[in-house]
C-alpha cells in the first residue's frame, strides 16, 4: 500500500477526459443560466474559518467537515462541505443590501464522513440563493430556477418533491421533548418506524399524525390527506400545508411541465432549513440531483438576519454521457509550409477547434485526433485522419 | 473576535460581484484556449492523500500543505497547494498512453504558510502540462501557450523570463556539499550575497561562476555573459545553457510580439523542475502571473517515469478591472401581461442578458439593473431604468 502512491482516499474522485470536459460545459451553463436569471456570483475559498462555515447547520454538517488548526491563528480552519453559510456571510456582511439580493456560486465540496464508502466524498456544486424576500414567490422562483437548471443540463422530465420542515416541527414542538428524545423520533419518522413513533409520543391527535406523516407522499392527494390528518392538530402544521400547496400551485404555473410531488416526511439533510423544501430527481435516479428550501433568519449569527431561500445542486451527477472531443492533427512542417500551416492552425483554434501540433517530426497523432491537416495543392486542409 | 463569525483567516479571500464574475470569464477563456491547443481537461480532487501531493516536491510545497488525518482511512490527507502532482498521477498511472499526452485543469488551491500576511492563501490557478517528450520544441510549445493565455486574458506585452535549473545544480554539484551547506548555498545566491557564497565555496571557477550567477539576468547578451563565465567548468552547465539559447529562439520565433529575458539565478519555487523554467510577468507587476519548466522523471514515483514539462498561471492576478454587470429588470405583472412579459424574459434570458423579475408588486430593482422592461402599445420593450 505505503508505495502506491497513486491510490486515492475512497470516495474521493478524479475526473478524466472527456467526462471531465463534459462536466466543466455543464458547470458553465448551470452558471450561465443563474447569470441570465440575475442570480450575482461570488467565489469564496475552499477553506476558512471551522465556525463560519458552520453557522445555521447542525450536528450534520460539523460531522462532515475536515478541520484542521490553523499553524497562523491556532484557530480551526474548516474545508467546506457547504457553500450556502458563505453565501449567508457575503449578505448579511460582506455585501449587505436593501431588499432582495440574489447570489450564486459553485465550487469543489469535501465530506469527511460520508455515509457509505461509495458516496462521493469530493463534490462539485453550484448553487442560488435569494435573499431578503419572506414571500412564497421568492420559493417559486428558487424552484422554476432549479428546474431550469435541470433542464439547460438536459435532465429530462425532472421530479420536483416538496416539502416543509414547519409541519413535523411544529407537531413536535407541543411535545416538549427532550433533545435525545427529539433525535429519536426524528430517526423513527425518518425510517417510517410506527412502533418507535407510538413508544416516544403519548397517545393522541399528535402521535396520530406523526404515524400518519411517513405515509404522506406522493401527488395532489397527499395535500387533501395531510389536510384531513392535521385538522385535529390545527394551528402551525396547517399553516404550513397551507403554504405547501400554495407553493405546488405557483410552480405548477411557472413550469407547467414538471411533475409536482410531496414528501411531508423527508427531513434530512435539511440543517439549517425552517420554511418549504425542495429537490429534484430525474425519474431514474433515487438520489436528488439538486435540493434546497428557505432558512430564514440564520445570518444572524454574521450580524445581520434575513429571510433566505435557494438551493444548490450537483454537478457530477449531471454528467451522463460524455462524448470524447473530435481534434485535429496539425502534422510536422518546416519553412514557408510552416508558416502557412501556423496561420491554419491559429484560425481553426480561433473558430474553437481542439488542434494538436507535432512537436518533432516522428510525432504521432494522440487518441482523440479524428481528422488531420494535409496539403492540397499548396492549401491546408482537414481530412479524415484515416486516409 | 470570537463572536465576529464573518472573519476569514488573513490571505483568505472572497470574491465579490462583479469581480468574481470577471474571474470567472477569465477562467473560462484560459481552458477554452487550453482546449484549442488540444490539451485534455482533468478535475482531480481538492483533497487527497498526502503523499500522493507531494510527490517530487521539496520542503516547499510541504510547508504549504494543510494536513489533517482521514478518519476514514486514518492517513493523513492534504490540501492541495499544487495541482502538477495530480496531473502527473494521471499521466503515469490513472491514464497512461504512448506518445505525448497533453493535460490541463483549473481549481482551488489552498497555502499553509504563504511568505507573508498579505500573500493570497486561498488561489485559483490553472494549468497546462506535457508528458512524454524531452525535445525543447515541447517546452517551446508550453511558454507559447503560456503567453497565449496571457494574450487572451488581456495581458498586455508580457514579460517572459526564462532559466535553467541544471545550470546552478551542475556547479554545484561538483562541489559535493552536505544538505545543510547546500541550502545555505542556495539561499546566499537567491539573495545575491556574494560575500556569503564565497565562504561557502572553495575559491576557483567554481566560486566564481557562483558568484557571478545573480547578475546574470536580463537580455540576449547575458546568454554571451554566461558563456564566458562558465567556459572555465565547462560540461553540463555550459549544456544547460545552450538549451536555453535555443529555446529563447524557438520562442521568440512563435512569438515575435513577446520580450523574452534572463534570470539564471532565479531558482525559488522551483520545487520539482530541473530543466529550462519560465515565468511571465506583467510590465508593471513585480509578481509573476505564471509559471512553470519541465521536470523530468518525477512520475517515477507514481510507478512510471516520463519526461514533462508545462505551467500554470494565478486566475485571479489576471483579474485587473471589472465591468458591473448591466441587468435588466422586470416589473412585476398580472395575469395576460404576465404571460407576454415571462416570454419577453425567457427571449432576453436565451440572448445572454440578465433579467431580474419581481416577485412581489412592492419589489424594487437592484443596484446593477440599469434597464428595465415596460409595456409600451401592448408589447414589452427596453427602456433605461432612470427613465
Amino acid at each position: 500500500m505505503a508505495d502506491q502512491k497513486w491510490r486515492m482516499p475512497a470516495g474521493m474522485d478524479e475526473w478524466l477526459p472527456p467526462a471531465a470536459w463534459r462536466l466543466e460545459q455543464i458547470r458553465r451553463r448551470v452558471l450561465d443560466v443563474f447569470h441570465s436569471w440575475g442570480y450575482e456570483y461570488i467565489e469564496p475559498p475552499v477553506v476558512e474559518y471551522l465556525d463560519a462555515l458552520l453557522v445555521g447547520a447542525g450536528d450534520d454538517l460539523d460531522l462532515q467537515t475536515l478541520k484542521v488548526v490553523d499553524q497562523r491563528s491556532g484557530r480551526l480552519l474548516g474545508v467546506r462541505a457547504d457553500m450556502t453559510p458563505q453565501a449567508v456571510r457575503v449578505d448579511a456582511h460582506s455585501r449587505p443590501c436593501e431588499g432582495v439580493q440574489r447570489l450564486c456560486y459553485a465550487g469543489n465540496l469535501v465530506f469527511a464522513n460520508p455515509a457509505s464508502s461509495v458516496d462521493p466524498r469530493s463534490q462539485l456544486k453550484a448553487g442560488a440563493e435569494l435573499f431578503g424576500s419572506t414571500s412564497l414567490t421568492a420559493d417559486a422562483e428558487v424552484v422554476a430556477l432549479m428546474i431550469e437548471v435541470l433542464t439547460a443540463a438536459e435532465v429530462r422530465a425532472p421530479v420536483v418533491v416538496l416539502g416543509h420542515m414547519a409541519i413535523y416541527h411544529s407537531l413536535v414542538g407541543e411535545l416538549g421533548l427532550d433533545e435525545r428524545s427529539g433525535q429519536s423520533l426524528f430517526a423513527a419518522v425518518q425510517s417510517k418506524a410506527e412502533s418507535d413513533i407510538r413508544q416516544l409520543v403519548p397517545p393522541g391527535p399528535i402521535a396520530d399524525c406523526l404515524v400518519r406523516l411517513p405515509t404522506l407522499m406522493g401527488a395532489q392527494e397527499v395535500i387533501e390527506q395531510a389536510r384531513e390528518c392535521l385538522a385535529s392538530v390545527g394551528g402551525a402544521a396547517v399553516a404550513a400545508l397551507d403554504q405547501l400547496a400554495e407553493l405546488a400551485a405557483l410552480v405548477r404555473v411557472s413550469c407547467p411541465e414538471v411533475t409536482v410531488r410531496f414528501d411531508l416526511a423527508e427531513l434530512a439533510g435539511y440543517g439549517y432549513h425552517n420554511g418549504p423544501v425542495f429537490s429534484a430527481y430525474r425519474a431514474d435516479l433515487g438520489q436528488a440531483l439538486a435540493r434546497g428550501g428557505r432558512y430564514d433568519g440564520i445570518g444572524g449569527e454574521f450580524g445581520r438576519s434575513r429571510p433566505a431561500t435557494g438551493f444548490d445542486v450537483s454537478l457530477k451527477a449531471l454528467v451522463t454521457d460524455a462524448q470524447p472531443v473530435s481534434g485535429i492533427w496539425a502534422p510536422w512542417a518546416v519553412d514557408a509550409q510552416r508558416k502557412s500551416l501556423d496561420a491554419t492552425v491559429r484560425h481553426l483554434r480561433d473558430s474553437g477547434e481542439a488542434v494538436v501540433t507535432a512537436i518533432t517530426a516522428a510525432d504521432q497523432p494522440p487518441g482523440f485526433c479524428t481528422r488531420q491537416l494535409t496539403l492540397d495543392a499548396g492549401d491546408w486542409v482537414i481530412v479524415d485522419l484515416s486516409s
